[in-house]
């Protein structure tokens, strides 16, 4: 059995062509590795992956091509959620038996109003159905996505179930003490505890977080890494200081788009800015202030691969 | 081309067999086909089907299984919707080809607070990959499930691009005054728009709907079929009341759950009380109060397919 993975991972954005919007490949490895290379995890298939935005045979096929590419699974957290059962299970199995080092799991977001008794139910079929010692699941809180909690009882009844398989979560509230409780709760039971910000892990490691998994990660991957291992030494706190003036960038506007807008430039692919509908991608206006921003902040993606090399 | 269909439509319940909850085709099949021996159209993969917990191919195989049965796919408006445009695009184009007589189509739902832009440009591309002039599109407006709205704002801007392809509407809102001025401002136009409960029919229908999408058609095709022709007879006040006590048995529960456990009874196989998690049985009590309750209200389900048969 591998070491469960900690640190810093990215909710690895998905690149897509104009036509069709069909995923670009040979750029989603590209970015993999430079994201591996600054020795951050792969949450692909996050919200910021605009994974709801991928059909099942999309996201098994791009998870394909990385190992084919040499991408290690075990560096990977697939989001393999749904809102059914079947997709689920399907996308849990082939990322398992792929050697992924865990799934990150939504819960099934379509119904609301429905009981931790129902989210219990849907996360054990699919535990079941895999069937897969080595699985680990960490479950997914985004409630301002799903309008779906994952209640400290839900995570009590899957703990109590399948201990070991059930190896964390990840905590986009945004609720500092919601991340605070679900880590004093949890945490000493082997429950792993990602926050969705890098601006909370100077407090939030200390208190035995396993490291974040943020949007940002996908800018700023060695900043995050140096605070992930020096936040306890002189440095840390300009370590914190220094990603969270590269976070307040990209927090001030619409996230997704505007990091796609920054890889177009520093890549020279114009094509990484493309979002797949319902998103839209960023106005020129705000897209021409971002790198004079990070400029301005003396951040760059250092090393990032260019179309031109 | 054939004529748009119209009156009242069933949400479909999709039933299941216990084991891996697999849908059960055979069961399917004859729930389908007593709909239309009531004279009911078919909107498979609504919200009542639980359309949502099921995969993509298991929609595709359903499909497929109730055209080889001989169901008339003119009597069909299957939901294709989804929050990716590769499965909009398949369900759709799978739909069309099978001669169904529209979709029914939500909007993507993962992604909150998205704009009409970003709406439009989804349900735009899923109209042109699907390219075909036989497509007959409803949009979906179930706020409460998808807090996604269709705005009036996305109807004029979609109407005006795909006049004809884009052909109406359901209103799940609930909020009559939607409904109203849906139809008031689009129906002339040929848009057709199906409020969510054949208690506003008699409502409704004097002002331009085309009829209705409700659960409880499930449950009473004859009488909502009945109350549809006959709104504007003598009759028509005592169709409406008769029809609305129905509903109101069932809108007193947790519907989805709630029929099926009728339907268990009615036909005799214990099965059709299996929902798909996240939604969970109706609990014994209160499933025992609902048969008594129609019973009560002089209601049966007339000629309903039994297993002893």
């Amino acid at each position: 059995m591998q070491d469960k993975i900690r640190g810093p991972l990215a909710p690895v954005l998905t690149p897509f062509k104009a036509k069709f919007y069909a995923p670009d490949v040979e750029r989603f490895i590209a970015h993999c590795r430079w994201l591996i290379d600054n020795h951050v995890g792969l949450a692909i298939f996050g919200t910021n992956s605009e994974s709801a935005s991928l059909s099942v045979d999309e996201r098994v096929t791009l998870t394909d091509a990385l190992i084919a590419a040499g991408i290690p699974a075990s560096r990977m957290m697939p989001g393999t959620g749904g809102c059914s059962i079947t997709d689920s299970v399907r996308l849990t199995r082939h990322a398992v038996a792929a050697g992924a080092s865990g799934v990150l799991m939504l819960p099934p977001f379509y119904y609301k109003g429905v009981s931790d008794e129902g989210l219990f139910a849907y996360y054990s079929e699919v535990i079941e159905q895999v069937g897969d010692d080595r699985l680990r699941l960490y479950l997914y809180h985004i409630p301002q996505m799903t309008q779906v909690p994952i209640t400290m009882n839900l995570i009590d009844m899957l703990l109590k179930r399948y201990p070991g398989t059930v190896a964390g979560a990840k905590d986009s509230s945004g609720v500092w003490d919601n991340t605070r409780m679900m880590i004093d709760s949890y945490s000493r039971d082997g429950f792993d505890v990602f926050p969705a910000s890098e601006s909370t892990l100077s407090s939030a490691l200390p208190l035995g977080a396993a490291g974040c998994i943020s949007a940002t990660v996908n800018m700023n991957p060695a900043g995050i890494y140096a605070l992930y291992k020096g936040w306890d030494t002189p440095e840390g706190p300009s370590l914190q200081a220094k990603a969270d003036v590269v976070r307040q960038i990209f927090q001030s506007v619409p996230m997704i788009p505007a990091m796609k807008c920054v890889v177009a430039e520093v890549s020279k692919h114009p094509e990484w800015r493309v979002v797949r509908p319902p998103l839209v991608p960023l106005d020129d206006a705000t897209a021409s202030t971002l790198l004079p921003a990070l400029k301005k902040a003396n951040f760059e993606m250092t090393a990032y691969p260019s179309a031109s090399v």
